[in-house]
């Protein structure tokens, strides 16, 4: 378990600046992560990894040369926000675009699209890149799907050495899919890992048993099976993965190849020494030459107890890539020479700003009547915070039926932090508009994962319908939900039916327009609504999730509703209560 | 715990296989444990370090340039024996002579003693230096009682650099005991580790408490106080070496100091991330400048949870070789240009025998009547190994009390190697003395730790007392067992009195001679000096340890008899079944 913590809720930011601190000869801090301590050589494309803390050293102990240029690193298994990753990659950026590259988990999916998005609309040059190495999480017909684990490595370093070389952005890209199409990884897993402040495990394996393919946030495995001794277990991976070749590679003798043994926390060396001994065995045999070898952590889960082999399948330009030195606080090897003084400022580059978060700007002036509205938001975001953190425990209990358990979580930490932004816009004079707009960017910052992504365009939305100018009616509050019930379907791209908060969200919209353009009040309407929201929310439990989540055997949570559906319905209710008092 | 294992009596030599095979750029493998790659130059003395396995990085993952010319690898946290230490120090060997170094542990001490009077012998020019970092392991006054943990590498480190520049034996000598004065450690532990193959843990600490000082193999610490915080952790490990100044260090402020916050496992980075931002802290408001900090895993024990902190005060001289750069499996730092071809061997040096141990010679011609006697002796050596197996749970628990409770892990590994050893030279027609001399290796070889030591001496004092030509009468084999009472006290420092197999052996040997004098035959005169054996053992319950253990609180031993006395005893007992069913 996770024992030396001060504020749970500090952890990652805490975190993150004790890395910094120790390691200022490789990094520096900016907002939402770190960058590289000499800045990107002018020319130079960046690339910017990123994703949730708690896996170190992915992702912000492999900045450095000859790997990434910088790191967002989100909340403890969050991803980043695209606030943090858009401040990560400005600050990383040398003038000829940048490449963002993460593991393919659907809050970083998101995060990672609205930053480049925001990067492109800031005039630079951004592709993405998702690493889907885990060969467990779905079908070699669905690899796009697959979840991202130890496998980043090789990728991130074959795409980050490319662009040292000077590659342009669409050929560190084309290197970025020709790594990524040839690494696969598969992982077996004995225990879960306790995060910071939690008292249970956030999942479990039972004793004396492992389970296979188990992701590493505790995303259900494909299978549980005995605890194998350690030459069986490598002959479960090397077994594994020799049966998945790529598609260009017709068998493995002959083959040179990447191999990574990748402890994820309390499986420590010596075990994974005796596990590498049998895996370079049975790959001698079968004809495969290992080219640099690494045993040790490198995606790690707190103090998970599992190991996964990764395997890329070398050609000469990806041997090239895999071998040529690097020097970062995690991963060094080769040998570089002295490093770049850290004050070296490329010219044309962005100064980074310092890791304290930027101030916030004084509010835009609003008239009286939407100071008077953002007291009523105030007491309805209170609400929210009240009500979700009463329920996360359930939210996180019915997550995990399918899920990675940590719905609740992000629940607690983002409407928490949506309370204090619009606490001290309000306390600054702000209007309706812009207080639900700093709610949104602190939900979306500091509950990281795909919900808070969606509950931060919930509020951006609606914020954008009030505006700071008039007093919101009913009307304008359905209109905003209609927006926000669009953009959430959009950005997260599901649909009714497919099991997700859309499932409420939708009929939550639909209900309010329609009891407003009867003409009821918002209070009155808003009840209606918020009772079609209880049950479809209900009604989520009789639904298969039918795709876009990335969660093996998904399929369990039949008989469960969905968290994100079912603390939406929560919300909708506890906003009722705060607008009833305040009305 | 540890889970992936194949026999567990072969971990430590299959971690050690594979850690090599991973590996192959920096070491390679030679009996007893590893050396560089490439070979010590001519002319350059060899830094050897060594210890008990479960330990990684330490002590393996340290070879290579910048650091240890060579690494003796023990088993699992049992030091490695002469031989083994005598083996890699002759393959490192550059011609100017050999330090062994190791932490400061009676086992560690005893094996690398012995392997330097050998090395000695054989004409190399070798000093040892034992590091002893851990002030809670001992009084400032006794600082030569202290046990080396994580201050290992600062001190390894200085003395490797000065021996790759060029400076003599004596000089490098004296850079470890410089640099081993000003390195100070202090640790926590929140729970104890499973050995591979252990149905339970080797020790244990209270759930949300914290054992102040606890050593790496479980040995007590000086206090139990509530779980910390993170800061509050830092807090006590800064404050704690902040009180215990090196002699010629006035006052920590405008001091420049090396620190290691080191994880012993399961304690993950992040953890230590947060915990060193607060020793940051500390130590900058305490005037302290903190030059190239290492937080991570530089000596751990399985999947231990518990960290330390190291500081190594530095002076210009200290400070230089602390900042040189370094090329290892586990710790890499700086620039070195590409690393020496492995196959090019200076002049001089020893060609290293494979892993694989060296086979053994042909025994010497023996008697016929030596030959019978030799299987008497295989018989009594049978005897100890399924005694030894029977109670080898009870005399772990017994050493538990007040030592690191692998006692009867040790006494399992040696006897039952040293039965293997005697049956296979025994088959090859060997002499009793020549069954008793392998037994003698092997013991000492696998069990590793001090017991495996003195056993080794006790078999080897027996076998050289026998010899390969006459019949051995009762009178010779009480001569053996003196030889072998005078030889473990000369070799382990203890006397009567101070709690050990002394105790037991000194009373055992003298009834044996009586007995023998007055002209009774063997198995009647071993009866009786049993009795006085089984009877001296119990009385160690009474005794309070005197010294050379460097075990705190050994006093809480008072009232349970010595683990090593009681072992003894039990297999003197044994002994006599043999004889009786022999005779």
């Amino acid at each position: 378990m996770t024992r030396l913590f001060n504020d749970p809720a500090a952890f990652a930011d805490e975190a993150l600046e004790g890395f910094a601190a120790a390691h200022r000869r490789w990094v520096r801090p900016v907002t939402g992560g770190v960058v590289r301590a000499a800045a990107t050589p002018a020319g130079q494309v960046a690339v910017v990894i990123g994703g949730g803390s708690g896996h170190y050293p992915a992702f912000s102990g492999l900045v450095g040369r000859g790997l990434a240029h910088g790191a967002a690193v989100g909340n403890v298994f969050a991803s980043p926000s695209a606030r943090q990753i858009h401040s990560v990659a400005r600050a990383a950026h040398g003038g000829a675009g940048v490449l963002l590259m993460y593991g393919n988990y659907a809050g970083d999916v998101l995060h990672f699209g609205q930053a480049a998005e925001r990067l492109a609309a800031d005039g630079i040059d951004t592709r993405t890149f998702a690493v889907a190495d885990d060969i467990s999480s779905a079908g070699a017909d669905e690899s796009a799907k697959r979840r991202g684990i130890a496998g980043d490595l090789p990728v991130f370093k074959a795409a980050a050495v490319a662009a040292e070389q000077g590659l342009p952005l669409d050929e560190v890209l084309r290197v970025a899919e020709r790594a990524g199409a040839r690494t696969r990884s598969f992982g077996i897993a004995f225990s879960g890992c306790t995060l910071p402040g939690a008292d249970h495990p956030l999942f479990t394996v039972p004793e004396a048993r492992m389970a296979v393919g188990l992701g590493i946030h505790g995303e259900p495995g494909i299978g549980e099976e005995a605890l194998p001794t350690a030459d069986e277990a490598a002959r479960l991976l090397v077994g594994t993965l020799l049966k998945e070749l790529p598609e260009d590679v017709a068998a493995p003798a002959g083959q040179r190849a990447a191999a990574i043994l990748n402890g994820l926390g309390s499986v420590k060396y010596e075990e994974l020494f005796v596990v590498y001994r049998e895996v370079a065995a049975l790959l001698g045999e079968a004809g495969v030459e290992i080219v640099d070898p690494e045993v040790g952590e490198l995606v790690t889960s707190f103090d998970m107890a599992g190991v996964s082999l990764t395997l890329t399948w070398l050609d000469d330009r990806l041997e090239e890539l895999w071998q040529a030195p690097a020097d970062t606080p995690a991963y060094r090897k080769g040998a570089l020479d002295a490093p770049d003084p850290a004050d070296d400022r490329a010219p044309g580059t962005v100064p980074a700003p310092h890791s304290a978060d930027v101030q916030e700007a004084a509010p835009p002036p609003a008239s009286d009547a939407s100071r008077e509205a953002a007291a009523t938001v105030l007491a309805a975001l209170d609400a929210v915070a009240r009500v979700v953190g009463t329920h996360a425990d359930e939210l996180g209990r019915i997550d995990a039926v399918a899920g990675d358990g940590d719905h609740g979580i992000g629940m607690r930490r983002g409407s928490t932090a949506a309370r204090r932004a619009a606490t001290e816009a309000h306390g600054l004079g702000a209007g309706a508009g812009t207080v639900l707009a700093r709610a949104a960017d602190a939900w979306a910052d500091k509950a990281g994962g795909t919900s808070g992504a969606l509950w931060g365009t919930i509020l951006r939305s609606l914020g954008t319908a009030l505006g700071d100018r008039d007093a919101p009616d009913a009307r304008r509050v359905a209109d905003g939900v209609t927006e926000a019930s669009a953009a959430v379907r959009r950005l997260g791209g599901a649909e009714v039916g497919d099991k997700t908060m859309v499932d409420v969200l939708v009929p939550f919209a639909d209900a309010l327009a329609a009891a407003t353009a009867e003409g009821l009040p918002l209070t009155a309407a808003w009840d209606r609504a918020a009772a079609t929201a209880t049950a479809a929310a209900a009604a989520t439990a009789d639904l298969l999730p039918r795709r876009g989540r990335a969660r093996p055997h998904a399929e369990k949570s039949l008989g469960t509703p969905d968290a994100g559906a079912h603390s939406l319905a929560l919300i909708t209710r506890a906003v009722h209560g705060a607008l009833l008092e305040h009305h």
